[in-house]
């Protein structure tokens, strides 16, 4: 069976555990575990920040990068192929696939043809399951646990994958409380709420962004996805929930600030506040992206059946 | 002189049978053969298929890639420079270049000012000769010959430059025959019938596909080029040539269906008979482009003159 | 201190002698100096020819690229990001960035927030040192010194970049005189005329270019910027200053033409002159920036403060 890596659910504490551990060894010392190998990096939607940590990653590794920016303007797409034909025909370029794709279940659908390891890079309102992976591993180096911890999820949780993707790992663990704090219209939906209380994970649901924030250990914020919502609850939404230089100082100094990145208006830091201050950890997070990238490489090419236990 | 690759005329019986060979090598067994060399990928139109084939060809034999997805639209080209001077830039960066161009014979002129081996990846509607080698190797895996075949090219054969080219090799073997089957219209050109006539290839238009498939061994089916022709034209071509489960019963066991990819409605099978049955080869072509082209790399960067005996 | 390349003011003559020696070592020598090393190439303005030189360079010193053909539209620019906090990002993902952007300052601005080095590679009317670099160092081969040299400058002085970071660099050589030829209202600017006057360089203005031509050792031609400037401005440049096959008789056999490319009607000779004739200097110029960038990738990548002594 391919190591796919298709949604968040799929990672269990122990795999998680053993690519922070990865990760933690690749980010101090270089290990070319991926000479001879090909990774193509096929993007639909235009992701410069994905991508390029993908490809950094494994030209690290000692392996080599086949890409395509945006297959959707200029690829054989515009001459109506299917995925599923251009996925068959590139898997047989390559050892390994990151596939980034406007439609929900794209990943899925490719995993079914592929000759070699799809990695989902984000299907529309789907998942992005790396983005989650290096999500933990930020909050995992920052608190040196995922257990016991109060994180306020903040903004468009109706379209964001990410925090999608992080309940799923975060109800892996025991002791978290989630706190949703969303306009109207783009609350986190039903899906999620049924998968937390099964997995017994505490949850509410709150409006006001400035009552939660002294109380919690990580407040992961989004940006309003202007591109997949209406215009109308874009309104209602843009600007309504942001972290300013007032409701900063309402965060504990041991607390921290998430983000999937790129931040637009939701974040309103002068740029010493976000290169000096330790609570600001979103661009930590987004260098921890690289080295999860690296060990899960590693693990997926190197590593028979790896994702067995956890289907 | 450089080793140009322009038009499929120039490969002789003997040149394809050593690629043939090389490309049979290289698909078990890495060869290093190409460190240290550069390959620039120029596509002034999009195809991911083949830029990314050519890229993960070089790679897979040690060399680097320099790439630009689309030239047209992202390059000096918008300030007005010409091709020619292109070429003469961008050949001082690197030791051969993959070109695709929209104007027939782009290739050639590139080929008058390069310092280095020019390929042809497609201009206009003039020749794809790599598509070609594909082609030809194909039909050797299949058949173990080039000879005594019976073959059905259908579609747009007016625009179509991968069945202009497979003529031109095809007509270098003995006892071959080709059925045109196109759309009022989109008829094989008169030069390509001239040729055949000339090379002494048997050849007969035929207007009803169910006809002739039962009694072909390879049916190569191509796409209506909507950016190539008028609407009208298209209109009246779309839908008239498709293989689908029912014609699919005619088409004897060991014969094969061919098509350059992308397709689209001209084959309407189910995936999994795609995924099983014999007969369809089509994505064996694609695959075998990758090893067919780490071949013709090689030898044009390894081997001296290595046309000479074409001209 | 990073060794940020900014602007052409920043070259002492003792590291632009540096440069030219290492530049010509490593057109005949490989020298694998940059392995494990990752560049990035940034380009938010298309510029195939600069990229790909600096792609090519990076490969050939055994280092790796990640690249982006146009950020503007194809990257997180277009959810709002800043160019600062995608600099932040990119640079924990690579050991130096090649940066092309729309902005005058941009490059100034990303070297404040990133970790390793970046190279401006021309940001909107401001500079493009590394093209400053190549010409200058054709110069050096081209006559074996850079001072008691006549050059005059021709076509839009006011937008372009190059002809700005040339009089800058020439500035810093004894004797050299500079003769500003240009259509009205795309004179030469001020600041660039003071600073030669600070540093004793004599310059003139004329409008007529075949005046000129007998009396200089280069003329400098440079295209009509379209895209910068007032549809009124073309439309009165255009044409205006051309070589062509007559007046290129008018200059000296000893004397060059150089042009940073690509070039259109302003340069209007035979592809046979272009290709044998000697004062053709415009294609060895761009082959030069290979040279001189592969130099350079190596000097920032491999030395200390190299630039310390120049600020």
């Amino acid at each position: 069976m391919l190591n796919h890596v298709i949604e968040s659910q799929q990672f269990t504490p122990e795999i998680l555990l053993e690519l922070f551990k990865r990760a933690d060894e690749l980010r101090v010392k270089t290990d070319l575990c991926l000479i001879g190998k090909i990774l193509a990096t096929l993007f639909y939607e235009p992701s410069t920040r994905t991508r390029l940590s993908f490809d950094s990653a494994m030209h690290k590794l000692g392996g080599r990068v086949i890409s395509t920016e945006n297959a959707k303007e200029f690829s054989s797409a515009i001459k109506g192929e299917s995925l599923v034909d251009t996925i068959r025909i590139v898997s047989s370029y390559c050892d390994c696939i990151v596939l980034r794709h406007y439609d929900t279940g794209a990943a899925l659908e490719a995993s079914k043809v592929s000759k070699v390891p799809i990695i989902n890079a984000g299907d529309g309102k789907g998942q992005h399951p790396t983005q989650a992976l290096l999500d933990v591993y930020t909050i995992y180096r920052e608190f040196e646990r995922l257990e016991n911890l109060k994180i306020a999820m903040v903004g468009d949780l109706a379209s964001g994958r990410t925090v999608r993707s992080l309940c799923y790992l975060l109800g892996k663990f025991p002791g978290n409380k989630i706190i949703f704090v969303s306009p109207e219209n783009l609350e986190m939906s039903d899906d999620i709420k049924e998968y937390l209380k099964k997995k017994n994970v505490e949850f509410v649901e709150e409006t006001v962004l400035d009552k939660v924030l002294p109380d919690i250990n990580i407040v992961y914020m989004t940006r309003i996805q202007k591109e997949r919502i209406s215009l109308q609850d874009y309104k209602k939404a843009k600007g309504k929930y942001v972290i300013n230089q007032l409701n900063f100082q309402l965060i504990k100094k041991n607390s921290r600030i998430m983000h999937p990145l790129p931040h637009v208006e939701e974040i309103d830091l002068p740029i010493d506040v976000e290169q000096i201050d330790k609570r600001v950890a979103y661009f930590r997070q987004a260098e921890n992206g690289l080295y999860i990238r690296m060990a899960l490489l590693d693990l997926i090419l190197n590593k028979e059946n790896c994702f067995e236990e956890s289907y």
